[in-house]
Order: C-alpha cells, then structure tokens, then sequence
C-alpha cells in the first residue's frame, strides 16, 4: 500500500450534512466526544480509510482479532434536526507533516462529496494544569462563524492557542478555507495531562445546541466522575510528598 | 534505486503454500525461527528483495565480500505435509513508517503470487524482564484463525500486546484482511532484551504442529543453553552489586 | 494537498523588478525587516504560496479566525526608484531538507515569471552573545555582487558564515546562481538568542540604499528601544546571581 | 529542484576507466585521498551533482561568493598507467536512507555510462581510540577481488567492520554488485574523533601500487604530521588532568 486506501458501504443520501470530525489529540477530548456521539446515536459506519502515513501497526481486539489502524467515517440520518452528520474518527493521526496534509486533502474531498458545507473540528486545548471550569474555546476560518459560535457559548481569545492548531483539525480549517468550506475548531480546556471525559462533555453540550440534536450523556459522565475519582486523588497525593514526576505519570493514565 | 526491486531465481510450483515470515524484531524471535527453518529444512532461496527502505548498508561476510542488506524468499517443497512452505527472512525491517507500507506490500503482492492463502508472521513479545515459561502469544485476522490457534496452545489474551503489533508482522496481518488472506502472528514471549532461542524454540515447536513438520531442534536447542548460562550469569550479577544499568546493557548481548 | 499550490491575485507588470526575501531565520531578523517594507511601502500582496512542507497548522488571528500557514509575496511599484520590488515573507520554512529544495524551486519559478535578475535573500548571523555593532555580513553568488556589495557597506569574511548558509536564504544564492539569477544574502549579525529589530534596522539601511528607496524605520526604532530595556535587565540579572540556563531563557522572549 | 541534476562538461573519452569515491566519512579519510588526488594529478572536472538529498547549503567560498553544497566528478587520462581514472569527491553525502538508494544509483548509472568496471570506495574505519598502525581494510564485493587486493597488503578480516558498511561506499559495492560491476571498499584505520591525514596516506599508498600511478605525497605529509603534534599534545592532556569530555572535544578538530 502505497497511497491512502478508502473501503466504502453503500454511499448513504443524506441532507445537508455537517462533518465532525474527532481524532485522537490533546486529552482525547475531540476523540471522547466524537466517538460518544457514534455510539449514542447509532451512526453507521459508512467509509474506512487505510494510509501508509498511519502507523504501521494492528491493533489487537479483545477477541484475538487484529484490525489495521485507521481512519473512519460514520453517517447518521437525523430524524428531526435539519442537518445529517457525518462523524470522522480514528485510532491515529498521520505520523508525518506531509501526510497531514494528504490525509486532510483526502477527507475534504469526502466532504465534498457528500456536499458538506460545515465542518466541526472536535479537539482540546492543553492548558499545563489541572482544569475546574468547562470552558471550550473556539476558532473558525471565517469571521461570521466566529460570531454565530458565540452565541452558544463558545469563547474566543485573540490570538489563542497561541501555538496555532496543528495537524488534521488545524488543517480542516485552513485548507477547507482554501476550498471554499466552512469549518470551525472547537476545543474543551484541559490540562493536556489527563484523558479528560469532562471537557468532552463540555464539548458535547455545545455542539448538541448546534446541531439541534440530543444525546444521551451518561456514559460520559460516568467516565467523567471516574476521572475525578483520580484527579481527587491525584491532587491529595500532591499535596503530600509526591515527587516532583508526578506531571509526567499522568499522562499515561487513561 | 528507488523503487524496490525483486530479483528472481526460477519460480518453483508450489502446492497450497503457506507463508512464514521471520524478519528481525522483538528479541530476534522470529529471525531465529525462520533462519533454523530455513537451514534444517534445506528450504531453496527463490527471491532476493532489495529496497531504499531498508538501511543504505553492506554486510561484510566471512571472506570479506560483501552483500547489500535485503530480503530473502525461501521455498520448501513438503515431501508428506500437505502444504508447501515460503519463508520471509532478512537483514533488516524498513527503517520508515511508508517503507513498512510499502514492503509489506510486495510480500503480498508475492503471497498472491503463490496464492498463499495463509501467512505465519514470527515475533517476539517483550515483557521487559526475565521469563522462564514457553508462552506463545497470538493474534489473527479474522476469529476462526483465532479458534483454531488456541487448540495448538497458542495463547490469546484480550487486547494484548497492548502496543498493538507493529511492522512487517503487523501490516501482514493488517494488510493482508484486506486482500482476504489469513493470517496470524505467533508471538514467543521474551524478555525483551536478549537474543532469545529459547522462545524461539517455543515458537518452533507451535508452528511445527500447525505445519505438520517435524524440524531438528539441536542448533536451537543449543544456542538456547549457552544463552541460559548467560542469563544465569547475569542474574547472579544482579543478585550481587550491579548497578543499576545492567538491564540496558544486556540488550547489547546476543 | 500533496502538492506546493501558488493562490494568485492579478499578475502586476513590474518594472526591473528586484527580489527581497525575508522568511523567518536566525533572530527573526529577516522577517523583521521583509515584513517592515511591506508594511512602510505598502506594498500588495499577489500571491500565497501553501504547501504540505510547510507545518500542518492554523494560525489564530486576534478576531478567532484562522488562517493556513503560508508564505505571502508582495509586489512594490516603485514611484522613483530605477526598480519595482517583489517581497517574500512567510510564517514558516519548510520543514524537511527536501522541501526546502522544492520550495525555494518554486520562488525561483515566481523569479524568473517577473524577469527577476536580483534576489536580496535577507537573514541573521548568529554569533552566540549580545552584538553591540550593527555589522551587516554578506555573500553573493557571484564576485561582481560581492564587489558591488562593499561599496555600500556590507561586510565580507573569508569563510564566513562558517556553517555555510541555510534553508530558503542559503538555496536562493545555490539554485539561484544554476539559473543564472544574480543573489545576495544580507545577514545582520545578531546574538541569536533574541528577536532582534536593532539588527534588522542594520540590515533595512544597507537595503535602503542598495535600492535607492526610503523606508520610514520608527516602528523598527520603537520595537528596538524595547528590546534594548529588556537586553539591559538581561545584562543586569546575568552580573548578579542568574543560574546558568539565563541564554536558554532568551531564546523564548520576543 | 525535487530530483537530483547533473551539470556536464564536456565527455572525455577515457580509457578501461576506473571510479574513485571519496566523499565524506569517518575521520574524512576518503575525502582526503580523493581531493588529494585531484589536486596532485591535476584531474579536469566533468561533472557536478546537485541534489536535494544534500543538505540545502551553500558554502560560503575565501572570497565572499558561495556555492550550493554538490558532489563532483574528476577525470584523469594517465599517460603511462593502462587506466584513466574518475574520481567522485563532494561536500556531503545524503540526508536520507532513500537519498543515499537514489544518489549512488545516479553515480552508478554515471560509471556505467564511462564503462567503468571497477570502483574503489574509500573510507575510514573508526575503532574508538588513537591508532598508531597503517592499516587499510578492506572488503569487496567478489571473492575474485579480494584475493587480488590481499597481493597489495590489504587487510581482510572476517565480518569487519560488524556494523556493515553503510552510506554511499557501502551502497556503490552494494548495488555495483547486482549492476555486475566489480567493487571494493579501502579502509584506513583510524580513531574515528580526527580527521586522520595519516590513515589517508595510507590508503593512497595502496591505491598507488593498484593503480600503478604515482601521486607525491608531500602535502598529504604535512597535514599529517601537524595533526601529529596536536594528537600528541592531546596525549599529554590526557595524561594531565583532562575532564571527561576530551573525546568529544576532539571530534571538532581537524
């Protein structure tokens, strides 16, 4: 395999869908959130893209069985909204900058293809430190997008991140924007640290007022006060005479 | 160079042929499988693969000529087993991510070739410590393979190796479900820091009841004592005073 | 995107035209001053330059917008000067050698499409400690600019930089000389640990004059004077008690 | 630039050719040899190799002006001996794994286009500390060529150097192997930390009596025996009250 691959199903109709799009980043918050979202509202898988700039590896299932790691696209036929969604998920991004910008290049012409005329680029913002509030901060390739996604809440600060938005959900926007495409990031503050279900929560609730749709949440939310259960105790522990490594360990839980 | 390239000795019919591959990795488990199959089984070389994806590198031999670092196809033909055998052997494993895509590539190309129909990829599983058991861990792509396994004594475990399987023995696997070729990784269980033909011997001894083989075990058998005289030296070392980076260096032992 | 893309706005007709190129580098000094000329002249943008050898990113804008990394050029209708001035400005360099080849090929492409017969590859000299002089290294790619270049000023040192020149600048004066394209590379000798505007400043008088334009240096002035306050506390923590790290420290400020 | 380009003079017609490689390597060994050979034989450059597998450099000449980092081909007509030779020499070698595949195929495709059939790559062999012997390894790629290089008091020792030979020598035996062009690669023996102009005079003794010319040494000499005094002063510091980290001083003198 040589170039990026994509297994498709039936090609689904769906009307005025919006793509979400939710790869593994920062706190897996985008991750979280996305692929709640395919779980609760019973989205179809519809497209699995293969690509020689994801890992070379299989990932081995609870079964025995192994599956290449990948990329995928599930379709979800709203009953009331007035949108479909598309939902993008993954277990990597591509290991490469080039190959960031081939994947992206490959699912803008999805996008395309389905005619999808917003794009909701799910991810979390690292902030270094443990985070109570549940904010999501926004950016967005055009200005009138900036303003609708104010009026649900989402905040934005000039000129943040200030280390810009890297890899497939930095280029949605900016390469959508070459292609005429509206597109918007969406980002749950999170320390960077942890795997953080809240902030996916955060994100979830915003982009349910959005799209007019609802879900379910309690499995976030268990998973959310699990993660406070170790938070609690990882904050005691800090306060006792944990080493100064403690930063490092968390990042591995999850 | 800049594509990989095959060089070809006569093509030999063969009858179901099943696809062993051993190209070095974790504990050059299944490296040492394969080369001792190779020689005990007299197995003919049919292809040489050589690529830009492997290291820029000669090996200097015995005599001092050299050769270029590659892959090599062996071909046995079985006298009473009802399967004939391929065996994948090499100096070295692509050294980039797209390399490994692209290798893995052409042993499938080659697979369907021979109309392989199922493919043994040999590893090593490294758990970061000594080991006394003969574990042989394994994993497949599609859950009959996985049945099957299990009644030779493969062990499956839910979700491990928890790293997934990377490389030729992953992409093989993950490659080649989606060309519809069965195929499942024996995986011996090693340290992970040491040459290890004592789980190469436990790797042998499984495939050789899948294979209805019988292949001497004398070399292997061998050079399994003289490691254990190591290991045993190395742990009365650890007993006594080392410090504390004798781990890393006994991944230079071998 | 898989391949470098040029967006192009209305092709001016350009009278003589000369080529300044101000990427980001060493000192940011480059940048400091392209970027000071577009804005002084008032100089239009014609072309954005997008490329996977760029980062896969998006830049936050103080509004919440986004926009792809990118590199921009400028084109300058001179009112009196005996030519008109193309600018080269960017976020970023490539980010693999190759790209770098790639890249600079493309300005070159853009070079010869305006009949550019001089390239002015702008830079910083890092010489690893806080510079007092405002000396202004050079190298051309042929000794005729080399001659012409002193009578304006411009340093030159046998050998020097010692490391050679890097990058967009370094390509500009070697690929630049294989097509014929007269190229000099101004670098403002700096401390390289610091954006550094006074050096900048250096650099912006000797162009002034090689171009025979005026350039108005206030805002490049006033962004000197501040880093001159910051550098004077720097001199005073490093004569008190500062730990050994202080020179890593600087290279974030600015 | 995206491929690698050659500039050619005017094509000599040489006689049975043989191809000298020297570009840089281990303790410059090769490079000495070969540059020393262009300058004492007076060798005529034909060819100059630009790619963007080099790093993207230009070196910046005595006289101010630069030019982009290449490789070059020599030729030289003997008058007496019964070869004309070609000798490769340059600023760097590949960047890359695949870069240093694409390049040695164009210096063989360059070799095959003289009718060169035999090429002598030449190298160092570091072995981590000071040497005090003249030794020249050397390994090749037909058995027939080594017998005959052993007649000249090359060393040959069985699977040394253990790490292979990698790089362009190691591919020009490599890949001159399966293009049927008799190859071998000469070895000075040297620490590996300096630029060893002694190791050099070494090879080039032997490469002499090989090719039945005379090169005079004389400048070779002097370099070597100015290294002398500063390996011998580094000697009395080891022998004083050095800190640790002399060794890897030494590695940026020369």
């Amino acid at each position: 395999m040589i170039k990026t691959t994509i297994l498709r199903s039936k090609k689904p109709r769906l009307k005025n869908p919006i793509l979400i799009e939710g790869l593994p980043g920062v706190g897996h918050v985008g991750k979280l959130v996305a692929e709640h979202m395919v779980d609760e509202l019973g989205a179809k898988k519809i497209m699995e893209i293969y690509s020689p700039h994801l890992p070379p590896q299989v990932i081995v299932l609870e079964d025995g069985t192994t599956r290449l790691v990948r990329n995928e696209l599930y379709a979800y036929k709203s009953k009331k909204g007035k949108n479909d969604i598309l939902i993008l998920v993954g277990d990597h991004q591509s290991t490469t900058n080039e190959g960031h910008y081939e994947l992206t290049g490959v699912f803008l012409d999805i996008a395309e293809e389905f005619k999808v005329e917003r794009i909701y680029a799910l991810g979390g913002y690292g902030v270094g430190q443990l985070v109570e509030t549940e904010t999501v901060l926004g950016a967005a390739n055009n200005i009138k997008l900036v303003k609708e996604l104010k009026g649900y809440g989402v905040e934005f600060r000039p000129n943040e991140p200030g280390g810009g938005i890297v890899g497939a959900s930095g280029l949605l926007l900016g390469l959508g924007e070459l292609r005429g495409i509206d597109a918007a990031c969406l980002m749950g503050v999170t320390s960077g640290y942890l795997v953080d279900p809240k902030s996916a929560q955060a994100v979830l609730k915003v982009l349910c007022k959005i799209l007019e749709i609802e879900v379910d949440m309690a499995a976030l939310e268990e998973r959310a006060s699990e993660m406070e259960k170790i938070v609690a105790k990882l904050r005691e522990m800090e306060q006792g005479q944990m080493p100064a490594s403690t930063d490092e360990d968390l990042r591995y839980i999850g």
